[in-house]
């Protein structure tokens, strides 16, 4: 199937939006998605954009059934290590199930590496969920390490009331 | 013990430097540090900064054995969830061992928290090494969330060859 990679576009944000909650469904996690293509809008398009993201697109003839022609994208930002300088992060990676199996998110995410290597940024990290077993497999695959296991890396999150409280400790 | 805590200048990155250094030995990776004050100026104090920095100041008659009076920082930087949209990922904090216990790793902390509120980012993240129970057990004090334990994130990263052989898949 052909297919191309481009960099999304302000009018590609319902797109995202739509295959943001297609994954949060997958990763068991619906009705955690807070946000809409509006804020998508405004944080990926204006002058200091928040995130970065690429879409994959399929010509007419193979649409999906719903008509859709977005059928993938990849989301993307750039980090800091104190160690290493500039990284990328990448939040999300996300094909629809009709289309897997085509090369569409290898190829997503061959072009984030590429956007690496272009930026000299020296590492490429993401975060997978433990049972995600074929996300897993794909990645190790591709030669991606485990952090969490091989330095006990762990995941720590502020929000809600705990991030207002510690922000009123402020001096 | 009177401090202050302000946004870092480039004529800090010198300090900075140090201090980076000197929490890769607390964790037990000395070594790992590849970078230099002059990448920490470019890569934070040009028009597209990929970090923010805010340090800790004590006034001259408290300053170091060595004479240093920046004595700790915090080091962060914008991220995206498709989630809950704009998110902050605070990379280091650190105040050197003299220092401790008077209030400054918490008064940085709340700092960025601060920074979040007025910014409307959602959550506050980092990651923290699993023997680190110090810093855990100060985290968690404060309202923290596990995520690799409570929902099973692990973090991976693909860096030097991995990531060269990965961009050149792409298309």
């Amino acid at each position: 199937m052909k297919f191309s990679i481009r960099p999304a576009r302000a009018q590609d944000c319902r797109d995202i939006e739509r295959m943001i909650t297609e994954l949060s469904v997958y990763e068991k996690m619906p009705g955690q998605v807070k946000i809409s293509y509006k804020e998508l809008e405004r944080d990926g398009f204006g002058p200091n954009p928040f995130y970065q993201c690429l879409v994959a697109e399929v010509p007419q003839e193979h649409i999906s059934t719903e008509g859709h022609s977005v059928v993938g994208y990849v989301l993307y930002f750039y980090t800091y290590s104190t160690w290493r300088g500039r990284c990328v992060y990448m939040e999300d990676l996300y094909v629809m199930p009709d289309f897997r199996g085509k090369g569409i998110g290898k190829a997503l995410m061959a072009s984030v590496a590429k956007v690496c290597s272009e930026q000299q940024c020296a590492r490429l990290q993401l975060s997978v969920l433990d049972w995600n077993k074929p996300s897993l497999d794909f990645y190790f695959s591709k030669g991606a390490q485990d952090l969490t296991d091989t330095e006990g890396w762990h995941f720590l999150r502020f929000d809600g009331e705990a991030l207002e409280n510690l922000a009123l400790e402020a001096p």
